[in-house]
């Protein structure tokens, strides 16, 4: 399958990865908004305008969109469902409704496959919560999200005067891993499932303590959290906050019969968010490119697809080496 | 979706109870080969003849087969499968390649829909197993299983002479898996990975250190362990092994990208083994009542199936809810 990226940041990178992995997929080239000439890729890959996408219809199987969640894939996957099988990373979870209905009725018209929301969460954990939740119908699902990086959150300390830099990860509470592991279903305050920790970076100068203020009472961002600043180098940021791991627990505890507790839980451990979040995408891709080959056709979910879409391996290998 | 029960043990007793937590979902009945007058169900189905099923055809929506993978599943689901949309747990991986061309073309010449090899092992562990081959291309899966019952081996325990009852638990050794974790992607030996713990109730009189012998000498089941024998007394067996609990973790380490590391791991922790399969088995009924209402006849395994076929909402609930 012929794979193309939409957007060259982390994860467009990232996806020029995964594609290397799969023996079954190639990589046409990355379409960037930027001077082409301006990007270098990191195995060679082709590098072209955003603009020209439409003279590559045919040439591509699947597209894969890498824009931001904000501004970027509400108008884009629509607009490339239409012409291209497509592959996004929505994760604004309020708006995946409307998105779903804006991308269905672009791929339905131009007759393409489109998956939205697909990663790790919306994706893995959302299969995560589906499965569990079917298996266990008397039962409670708790997602706890870190220990890792949350881009969101450090850009938001990024927005504030006298910030230079910032990271900041998210914490689960291990007490409160702990309490629905043993089945205990507890009802937990947003204040107790995570903490945050913030990593600053203050232009020199500025009121450290006033900073301090700003961060932990941010609405929505901080305030409800228990959240801990702790101002440190330039030097120190580079050499020990660069990378982007992530990660975190599905867990869904229920009961059967006469009062049999089971827990069911899904984790992940990722050295990079980014890099993890594209190995899922290509993957997807390959049932994507596989459904529209069936005549498949509209705006798709990780819900709707098979798993043995996802395989390398034909329906035979499966049930004998994995089943 | 009117569900019946064939074959009323462990598992199908499981399967009553799961009935009544799925509200779409209603028993019609269980069938036995034993007199049914001799069978008393724990909230008052009807009990029938094995022999009269046939009967029931057009009042079934789907049949659970809850018999013995050694001897009644290879040749009750394909004869079921003609006249009825039929699910099953059949757990022989060796077998499971012919079981299902078996199936597939009873349940083809029947226009019906069957699922077989559901449960947990095989069924959500495959799952994951394929979920993360997919996503993480680069790297290792590994299965471990327990602290839980194994009926086989517990039963392999009990036709030694001597033996009055046994209970046999299965054991991940902690090493192991903690070495997986740290995405080491180690060699490991079936001895490195799990220990088998014995309680034994031997007749009175019998030779205990020859009962000892034989049991962790016996090929296939425990030569290749690290086995303790513990004897006890038939009160104390009762008392504290009667339950049947058990669970496992699948484990794929992989890498991306340069050198990053990922850990997807799913684990389960069941208080009752047959009642947590048995609710496994009442989800994809549900999706296997689905896919003959779309005419998608033939044998499926959970490879097949859209995991949101399994719900009870809607794919826009779906979306809304879980994504």
């Amino acid at each position: 399958m012929r794979i193309a990226i939409y957007g060259y940041g982390n994860l467009g990178k990232g996806v020029e990865c995964a594609v290397r992995q799969n023996a079954d997929a190639e990589l046409v080239g990355v379409f960037t908004r930027r001077d082409p000439s301006s990007v270098k890729t990191q195995f060679g890959a082709p590098v072209y305008k955003a603009d020209d996408i439409l003279k590559f219809v045919n040439k591509i199987d699947v597209l894969i969109s890498c824009g931001g969640s904000a501004t970027d894939l509400p108008v884009s996957t629509p607009v490339l469902a239409q012409n291209f099988n497509v592959v996004d990373s929505f994760d604004t979870h309020a708006n995946i409704p409307s998105h779903f209905e804006k991308v269905n009725s672009a791929a339905m018209l131009g007759r393409h496959t489109a998956l939205i929301s697909s990663g790790w969460d919306p994706g893995m954990f959302s299969l995560n919560r589906l499965y569990a939740s079917a298996i266990l119908p008397e039962g409670e699902t708790y997602t706890f999200w870190g220990r890792g990086v949350s881009q969101g959150h450090s850009d938001a300390i990024r927005r504030i005067p006298g910030v230079k830099d910032a990271r900041q990860y998210t914490v689960p509470v291990p007490e409160a891993i702990d309490e629905v592991r043993r089945g205990e279903q507890p009802d937990l305050t947003t204040r107790q499932k995570h903490r945050r920790e913030c990593y600053v970076v203050a232009e020199e100068g500025a009121d450290l303590e006033q900073i301090r203020q700003q961060i932990i009472t941010m609405p929505n961002y901080f305030s409800d959290y228990d959240t801990t600043v702790t101002f440190i180098s330039e030097e120190e940021l580079l050499k020990n906050h660069s990378a982007l791991p992530h990660g975190g627990v599905v867990i869904r505890s229920g009961v059967t019969g006469n009062g049999n507790k089971h827990t069911i839980e899904y984790k992940l451990t990722l050295d990079s968010n980014p890099e993890f979040t594209a190995n899922v995408l290509v993957a997807f891709a390959r049932a994507i490119y596989r459904m529209h080959n069936r005549g498949d056709n509209g705006c798709k979910t990780v819900f709707d697809i098979a798993p043995a879409d996802l395989s390398v391996l034909s329906p035979s290998e499966l049930r004998k080496q994995l089943l």
